[in-house]
């Protein structure tokens, strides 16, 4: 994982072609679900329910902030009702876009409006890859996939714990993972919103590693937390106190409730998409009335269970839906708006791709801002797969290929090459396809385009076995982005402090 | 293949749940890749070639047609001319919209406005399956294919050969092959466009299972065929032959121009598109001025070539945005518009899906209304595979899922059973979970949801191998449609007969 010499890089295989590092727009009108009357309904509906029957915050900080504020709480079971008016104003100062900024300047983010942004998978606690199965994440893992997020160039961000190293000591893991990340990967990160001291350690390394105070930091966020409302209608402790330790500091919260159709939410898609609402809507309120102003992202993660085993489904078309339909929803709010890239296979095959794909397409034309999850995902977010990070960027790329916009123009309209190819001739030989042939079309990463002899004879590799050289390509060519040696001292001696504290606890 | 015996279908597995045959329409707006300033563009660049430079007809007969209807002649090059108006008020003659009748009359398709049909691969010469690998079609798989067809609900249509019996005599082979389907399937069904003899022994074997006149059959139109464009610019002499002979008996051409950019058209999409416009109109043109009023379809087959190779790439991202831009073109002519499954993958893995996913959103959100190949495809279409129209299958059910209208009632919202469930507790055992749990969700055919260890336990299959085992399961289960056996023995006699005719040439 180190950084290359040059002589050890010359004796490896060559970093395979990517698309450069690029910020992404959509270009295209989203494809709309609802109505303007299904969503004016999914509104009501919701505020019925914010108003009338409430949302639960299990933290006491939390509860007088919003009683503070004007909400209605019930002490005896914790139950917070607003009326609309609250929420709207509310939400109202939240920016409908807003900058993630990097340690590399270069590398700053744009969430909101159409603009559109890919990070690696975070959370899971197995690792899968074709040489060793799938098994327990560790922290040697754990450093290959922050590599590899860093080396993938469609990959803007990094989505968090990739897979969390669970030969580390739990207490301090956190600070181990954000120390391997910050000093890896150059890009805007992901940090876990489970606790206040973690979400400060966070803040302090961001400080120490961009050289700025809390209060710069505060004005050019560069961390994004997810806050997950344990659905239905709960906040729990931890992740109250993680949101307020985040949006105090001007970083981004993304307010996801987990509302998987039939089992945690009602087993219709409206129902599920209101409750969604009221849990987004509620979180997303607390966070401006902690800290007006503060970047907030709404969160959809509604999906179905089997409803012959109870067991989650993603990738599904009520997945797919559902993205397209909580996009409307969002801009209804003017919130950015934040999807995941999911599937429920097992493997890395035909089944983990088809799902994804269906999520890819409801989330990037319902617009999402943040596509959350967008490389490694596997088996509903239990594992993180080296082989299916590799076809999530090829995916990627195609799909960021996908939204340059199409270009007519007199050269393009290619009348007079037309005109002068003879009927059943061919366009090889012109002077257009000499001028254009190297940029003209998309070229793939992973994708093998050879005829079936040449593909044969060369070992008959399907698109996963592939995957499962280039990932080990791209890490034995992996480089190191510079950082000061008295920044990473910095850094090492925080962690060392905070370790040391946390082991006194 | 024959039909099984009761005691015989008790020994073999189940078939496998599907969903069940039914017509699709899609709800949403099509996504536009191109605006009407960019859409005009097209339409300018296209009458100046079509005006100006011509399109190659290599028929004696239909330069006559041509040249009587007012088009000028070059008797030189073969190269036909036809001035806008000419163009415009031909193809003004098409049908925006038109039914495609099937021997079963449950089976009917509507070709036209917001309707989709799929239909299966047709033309490779190759056939693959996990078991053999990848080798030479013959009868036997030919047969196979078309019980799969039959059996698979999703599949509206028949689209052609599924695999060339390449032991059949080629002279005859379309007579056994035309047999084979019209007996195993009862729906609409797609025969070859290559000579006027072909098409006229599958309009005679049309009439013969419809118990129907050739006048009676001309305004039920039950067979569709497609008419490739040599292209650049050429229409050969045996396509033309084909097409006459299918719209003076009022059958369905889609008219298929083979744009490939780079090498069959020009290096930019927005050329290829017009090279495609010019050839299909000229096409349609001419279908109409032929036998005016006969149902036309705009072919689209943009894709691209890899320019460090020339090799063909299908499901590229220019594909996606070629599949939207031709459904635009055609609409803006008030057409039917085809579109294709394709991939470029030498095995049903990973990459045929992704690509196979691009081409399918390409063409589902550009409103095709003939999905051509849309199970099956594999290799740049060289190759039929079984496990590939499996997971082609679950994809277009998925699509077909996604395409059913968002339900947003008083019901669905669920405002009450959102109030009764407690803060952090689930819905399984709610009255509404109760009442819609059987008919819910979509219900996979191919998608394992179960959890890694039952997965696991049971094998490990991955969705290629899984796809193997349902479709030598359907298979099994195949039951012949009824056929009067009448009908069957007339179609046999006829079959003789022709086979005897061609022999003696």
């Amino acid at each position: 994982m180190a950084r290359k010499s040059r002589g050890k890089q010359r004796a490896r295989s060559a970093f395979p072609s990517q698309q450069p590092w690029q910020r992404l727009v959509n270009p295209y009108s989203p494809i709309e679900v609802l109505d303007e009357e299904e969503l004016n309904a999914i509104h009501e509906a919701s505020m019925e329910i914010l108003e009338n029957v409430g949302v639960e915050f299990l933290s006491e900080r939390a509860l007088t902030i919003l009683e503070n504020s004007g909400a209605i709480i019930d002490r005896d079971n914790n139950l917070v009702r607003m009326d609309r008016g609250l929420v709207l104003e509310s939400i109202s100062n939240a920016p409908s876009q807003f900058t993630l900024h990097a340690r590399n300047p270069q590398r700053y983010v744009l969430i909101g409006d159409n603009h559109i942004c890919f990070d690696s998978v975070g959370g899971p606690a197995y690792v899968s890859d074709l040489d060793q199965g799938r098994r327990a994440g560790n922290f040697n893992d754990f450093r290959k996939f922050i590599c590899l997020i860093q080396s993938l160039d469609v990959l803007h961000m990094c989505g968090g714990i990739p897979v969390v190293p669970v030969d580390l000591d739990p207490a301090t893991r956190h600070l181990d993972c954000i120390y391997t990340t910050i000093t890896h990967i150059d890009k805007v990160w992901h940090t876990t919103g489970l606790g206040r001291q973690r979400m400060s350690d966070a803040i302090d390394m961001l400080c120490i590693v961009r050289n700025q105070t809390r209060d710069e930091i505060k004005t050019e966020p560069g961390i994004f937390t997810t806050i997950n409302c344990n659905s239905p209608r709960r906040f729990d402790g931890p992740m109250l106190d993680g949101l307020m330790e985040a949006v105090e500091h001007g970083q981004a919260v993304t307010i996801t409730p987990f509302t998987l159709s039939g089992a945690m939410s009602p087993t219709t898609l409206a129902g599920s998409l209101v409750q969604q609402n009221v849990e987004a809507l509620a979180g997303i309120a607390f966070a401006q009335i902690v800290s007006p102003g503060s970047p907030c992202i709404y969160g959809a993660f509604t999906s179905n269970v089997d409803m012959k085993s109870g067991a989650p489904a993603f990738g599904t078309p009520e997945y797919t839906q559902a993205c397209l339909a909580s996009g409307q929803i969002a801009r209804y709010y003017g919130m950015p708006y934040r999807s995941s890239n999911t599937n429920t296979s097992n493997v890395a095959d035909a089944q983990a791709v088809y799902e994804s794909s269906m999520s890819l397409w409801g989330s990037i034309m319902g617009h999402s801002n943040l596509l959350h999850h967008a490389a490694g995902w596997l088996e509903g977010g239990l594992t993180a797969s080296f082989e299916k990070t590799i076809i999530d960027a090829e995916m990627l790329q195609m799909m960021g290929a996908f939204l340059k916009p199409f270009k007519v123009t007199n050269d393009t309209l290619s009348v007079e090459t037309i005109s002068q190819v003879e009927p059943g001739g061919h366009f090889f030989g012109t002077k257009q396809t000499l001028d254009l042939y190297e940029e003209a079309f998309y070229s793939p990463l992973l994708s093998d385009w050879r005829n079936f002899e040449t593909w044969s004879d060369s070992g008959a590799q399907t698109a996963t076995e592939r995957a499962n050289i280039l990932w080990k390509n791209i890490l034995d060519n992996y480089e190191q982005p510079h950082i000061d040696p008295a920044t990473d001292e910095h850094l090492r001696v925080f962690v060392d402090r905070r370790k040391k504290e946390e082991r006194q606890h």
